[in-house]
Formats: structure tokens, sequence, C-alpha cells
């Protein structure tokens, strides 16, 4: 998260707004966008790629079978080498830390991190998303209450935690279980402003109430069930609480809760788009 | 097949005929077209990432692994609507019925099925492609005999049959064998002027053969010899006879037949990319 | 390599410099790229993938599962004539000889080798990429001599030899081990240009030293030691030396040679787009 600085992110909000209006004239040449994704992704591959082709330019994706038990296989670093030839920008999606391990010397191309795996691992444009949610439904993260619902130390809560801390958030809270705290402390830096709560009451009053996910069999079917938003939990919110999820969920989101108009978890993965039009450009130089 | 009026399917064939004269003006800005094949399927994903090309958009295509043993997956209806938000039109091809089951309440665009299964499982798509096959062979199916060979409940059998009964088709024989008949009717609405035979010479006569193949292993190796397709067979059929077929085939078709130059399944493959283009058009509005 | 006429070859040096210097103008329309490859593979892959965007095209991948436990598939050719309907040009690697057995008998648009397999196997447009790098490193191939590391059997070597023997090569040695060498001739026509050797020593006054890799298995691992690039070894070459390889390598080239600034395979995988570009405009007619 740390690799973009305030000023890229209000230059990166202002142009996802630009988008977002259809306000936005075209700033770099069609970039050929290559999505280096070495583990599963929906959303982050597929939005890249309907980013790539908004900006008038090319999605090139690699999925490459590695590990298998017939080959032996070049490196990461080598395969981001040569394919930072061919390509304008790449996004990762990798199963290890990206870092000088994985990254080679001199890529030709900037590398935008789609997520990544490991102690320090982020999921920096997933947060920068989340960020323009609270910017167009709240007026931004400045002093609002931010409850994140599931497992701590997913990558996505982590960049998230950081960046409402940049942005002057006024507290975050973590509704989960006691097992998902064990070993892991909150992300440097944030640790006093996030504080761990353990029942849907603490829940009250939040302005930004966020479905982070549980892992498969990261937890048992009980504690499943204790983090799992339902209509009655709705029901404890307030009317101005605005609700979502970076998704994919599967049994977090009980099916009912749908209907409730304060959940917009999918409205803002339509809204991630222009998020994503705009980091491309970032990257690709247009900010200046 | 219901969801295309009889004016889509008017406009379809001209809009289609003139892609094929190469007359025609672009009628919808270049499309961001979604391919959600969670079913395999050569022709109907390539043919439709050609025409998202040749409208001058980009085909974004998604191939999810899903029901593995070790993942728990987001519902269909979930990823459909995500997909919407990213894309102009998603086209899908499905395991499932297409229906409220998987569809979501509110997609953000619109979605063409290409090919779903289930009792009522149609290829609508495939069954236009067909009738552009009879229009430029035959002037149309208005009075045409028609022959189908194969297994009488596959869903382009069905979509076609539907759409050559709406288009005034003189009489549709199936040529199949008895036990490809067991546990199923002709599709509603049309069982009276289909007629199921057992022996080539039941064929003679016809204008227009459509060899619509045998699932693996759904007869025995004698049936599927029964119902292959030979020289000797098409010595049996008339001169201006058309015979054609959605492909692939397997064995249902002699190698040796490939010579004739009545059998001209891929020529109409290659008119089908016409006729996606047309589809792609008409979902995006552009009939007016 | 033989598909290639002496001026095919110098015009697709000619043109694939003048889009290394940003200088060339468009000659063909945008072309939709088929690209099917039933066998592994990364940079022949996206890298057409690449110079179909970069000529403003659009690349469509076919990744078929093929010969499963529980298909009957149609045959590859009549895979190639239905895709032949969709594209401009189709880049096929195939894990079987590219011949009349699986090309159809009348495709509609050019078919581009991207590697075949079989007694005759070949890789003729990763051989016009490596003449590219002689082209452009040392003023190419006349007269040059060329030093080849790894296994002469490879489809990459043996399109090479043809190529630079054809360019008058000055003379050719392949560095290897006896056991590459059993049951195998050095291509026709050029047999008595090439020289097998048996010593790093021997590599000394090499122009141009091409780490051809070696198959998983196919040697030992001392045989693989002993032909692994190493610092020591480049340092018998001289200062001059040009050392390049297809990729990828995996062991081949020892990590810390990497460093070397005459070891340029990665620079020669960035100019191999422009070779690609160029390859496809060949085959849509543009040398005409």
């Amino acid at each position: 998260m740390d690799d973009f600085s305030d000023a890229d992110v209000a230059w990166l909000m202002d142009r996802a707004a630009a988008h977002r209006e259809g306000s936005a004239s075209r700033v770099v040449p069609p970039p050929v966008v290559g999505l280096l994704f070495l583990e599963t992704s929906l959303r982050t591959r597929l939005g890249f790629s309907a980013a790539a082709a908004r900006l008038g330019g090319w999605p090139l994706p690699v999925f490459e079978q590695r590990h298998s038990a017939i080959s032996m296989d070049e490196s990461v670093a080598h395969t981001v080498r040569a394919l930072s030839g061919y390509c304008d920008v790449i996004v990762t999606r990798l199963p290890v830390p990206l870092n000088s391990d994985v990254l080679p010397l001199r890529p030709r191309c900037p590398i935008l991190s789609g997520g990544d795996r490991g102690p320090a691992g982020e999921h920096p444009t997933q947060a920068l998303i989340d960020l323009f949610a609270l910017r167009n439904d709240l007026g931004g993260a400045a002093g609002r209450s931010v409850v994140v619902v599931g497992d701590p130390r997913m990558r996505s809560v982590v960049s998230l935690c950081r960046l409402l801390v940049r942005q002057g958030v006024g507290e975050i809270r973590v509704l989960t279980v006691p097992g998902l705290l064990a070993g892991r402390q909150p992300p440097g830096g944030v640790a006093d402003r996030v504080r761990a709560v353990f029942d849907w009451s603490d829940a009250a009053g939040a302005d930004f109430l966020y479905v982070a996910g549980i892992p498969h069999e990261a937890v048992s079917l009980e504690d499943r069930d204790r983090l799992r938003l339902t209509p009655e939990r709705l029901a404890g919110l307030g009317e101005g609480c605005v609700v979502t999820s970076p998704l994919p969920v599967i049994d977090e989101i009980d099916e009912e809760s749908w209907a409730d108009p304060r959940l917009r978890a999918f409205e803002h993965s339509d809204d991630a788009l222009f998020v994503r039009m705009a980091l491309l450009e970032l990257v690709l130089g247009a900010a200046g």
C-alpha cells in the first residue's frame, strides 16, 4: 500500500470519478496489459482486463501451469522479465510475496500488484476500490467509523486498514472470532487504530461495514455462523450505514440480506472498473 | 428460442446478410463481450469472440474452475452479476438451465444464451445460424423438407425445430434410432410437424439434411454406424439437397463424405460469424 | 524453414527493423489472429498475441483440452478449418507434425507454424528471431562462427542451423554430450557445416553462442552440469561474443551468468516482438 503516495491516491480518486461520470478524456495510448495470474482470481483479473479494453487497449492473460510433477519451470522472475518486453504494464497475482525474489532486476514495464501472499501480503488495488466506495457513498474515510467483519489476516483487510489510517479514518473495529486473531498482529503502524470485537452489538454505529470474507475451513462452522451477515444483524445497523464486501462471498452474507439497499457490494464492484482504469493510467505515467 | 420475436429473426437474417456482403456499417460502439463458458465449447466461444473483434470490440473469456474438491465457490448468479458490470453483453454456456436460479435479479448488461442444459435446454443462436444457411442456400425454410439425423434430444435440434416451424417449414423428419426417442417428446408446439423415421430411404426428397451429432456413448456402435453419413447414403439424396451440421462431428460423418460439394458444414460455420455479429448487435440494442 | 524464401527472410528482417525503430507504417488491416496451441508455450503464444495487438488486431487463443479419457474429439484438421473461418491468420503449436494429416485441405486463412513435433519438427519463427539478433548485434550471420550449446535435436536448433547455412554462416559447432547425438543426424543439407564438440574449450572464438536448452531428464545431472553456462565458461569467450538463448532456461544458464552484458537473451526476446509483427504481416500478404 505504501507504494502509492497520498498524491497518487488523490489523483486516482479524482480520475476514477471522472471515468465514472464519463468525462475522462484519453491520457495514455491504448495499452497492452499483461495479466500474470498464478493464483485464482475472477474479479481482479477480469476487472483489469475490462479496464484495459475500456482504455482502448488489449488484455493479455497468462495462466501458466506451474509446479507440475513432470516439469521444471523457469523462474517467475524470468517469466515477468520476458513478458515485460511484450506489454506496457503487467498486473500480477502471485501465491508468493511480490518482492525481489520474484521480480526481475530490470523489467521493461511497470508491475502492478493484484494481490500477493506471505506475512506482508497485501491487496492495494482492492483497498483503493474500497476507498472509492467510501468517497462516493460517504464523502470519504475521514472521521468515519469502519467495522471489518471476518478474518483480519486477509490481505485486502491489511491494505484497507493501512489506507484508511492514512486517510484519517475515525476508528476501525474488527468483528471476528478469537481463533482468527492467533499468531498475527494488526498491520504495523495501524495497531492503535484497530480494535478487535467479538459481538455484532459492537458493530452498532458503524458508518461502513466491510464483510471481508473468511477462507474456507479457516474456522469452525459455528464461527462462520457467528460472523455471517443476516437480516437480523443488518437490522442492528444504522439507516445510513453502507455495507460492502470485496467479494466473492460464499456463505458470509446470507442470501436474504441482499434485498437490503444498504448492501452495495455489487455497485462497488461496478465502480471498481473506473478505479482500475485510473490505476493503469497512473502506472503508465498519466499522473505526470 | 422464444426470446427472439419474428421481427428479431427477420432483422438478424438481414443484418447477417449485410455483414456477409461487407456492406454493414457500424451500428453499435465496439463492445466488451463477456464469455462465461462453464462447459466446453470451441465454435460458440471462439465464434462470438471473433464476432466481438469484427465489431471492433473485445472478447473477455471466463473459464472458471468450479466445483473442485477443495473450494467453495460463489454462486453463478453472483459471478454473472459482477461480470455484467464489466461488460456490454455476456454470452453464456452453462451446464444447467439458464433461468432465475443462475441469473442475477438485475444484471447490468444483456445476457445471451450460447446453450444451456436441462429438460428445456436450448441452443437458440445455433438455430439462427442454421436458418441463415437455409436462407442463403435454399432461399429460406418455408415449405422445405428438412431431415435431422441423430439425437433429437440435442439442444440444437430442439431450438432448430422450434424455429423452423415458426418459419413455415414444410416438414421435419428425424432420422434416428428408437433408443434415442425414449423418455423425450418432441419440443412442445412442434410435435405435429416432426416425424421420427428409422431408415435412410426415408431421407429421400430432403431439401436440407442436418447431421445433429450423437453424444459419445449415447448409443451402441451399431446404432452409430446406422446413423453415419456415408458416400452411399449421400448418393440417395437429391442433387439439390444441402447437407450441413452444427459441428463438431467425430464419426457421424464419414471422412470420404467431405468431398461431396453438397456437404457445406464448414461454409455454414464460416457464415455463422455474420449471424453472431448480428446477434451481438441485436442484444446491444441495434435493432431499434 | 524452407517455407520462407530468401526474399521473404530479407523482407522480414527489414520490416522487423522498421518496427524496432518505430518507423513502420501500417501495411495490413488489424488482424484477428487465432492461436491454436495444443502444447505448452509461453513466449511464442504471448509473443504473437502481443504482436497481434501491436498491429491493432485481436489475439484469439484456443486452449483445447484434448485426448481426455471421457471424450472423443473432433480432428485437429476440423478444428483448424473451422477456426480459419473466424481468423485472418492462425499460429499453431502442435504436439504432432504440421502436415496434411492435421491441416485441412482448404483453410480459409494462412497457417503459421509456431513449432511442431516429429522427426522433421521445426520452429522456423524462432530461427528468424535468432537471425534478427545476429543482424542487430553482429551485422548478420555471414561468415560468423556460431556455437550451439545443448541438445542438437531440438526443433529450434534444427531450424536455426538450416537458416544460418542459407545465410552463409562461417561454421556451426554444437557443444553437446555424446548421449544427445544418438539416433539423430544433423538436419539434411547442413551436415557438412555442423560439427559436434564436447568441451567448452571448443567454444573459444565463437561470435555467437546459442544456449539451446536441454529437455528435462534428457541427460544425466552430470551432463547437465557439463553443458551449463557459468561465469567461468563465459570468461573463456571473447569480448565481442554475443550469448543468447531462445528461452526458457531452467538450469542451463547459471544465475550468476546473467550479470554478464554479453548475455542478451532477454533483449533478443524483446526484439522478437518486431519479428513476430513482421511475420504476421508477411503471411497476411504485406510483402507482395
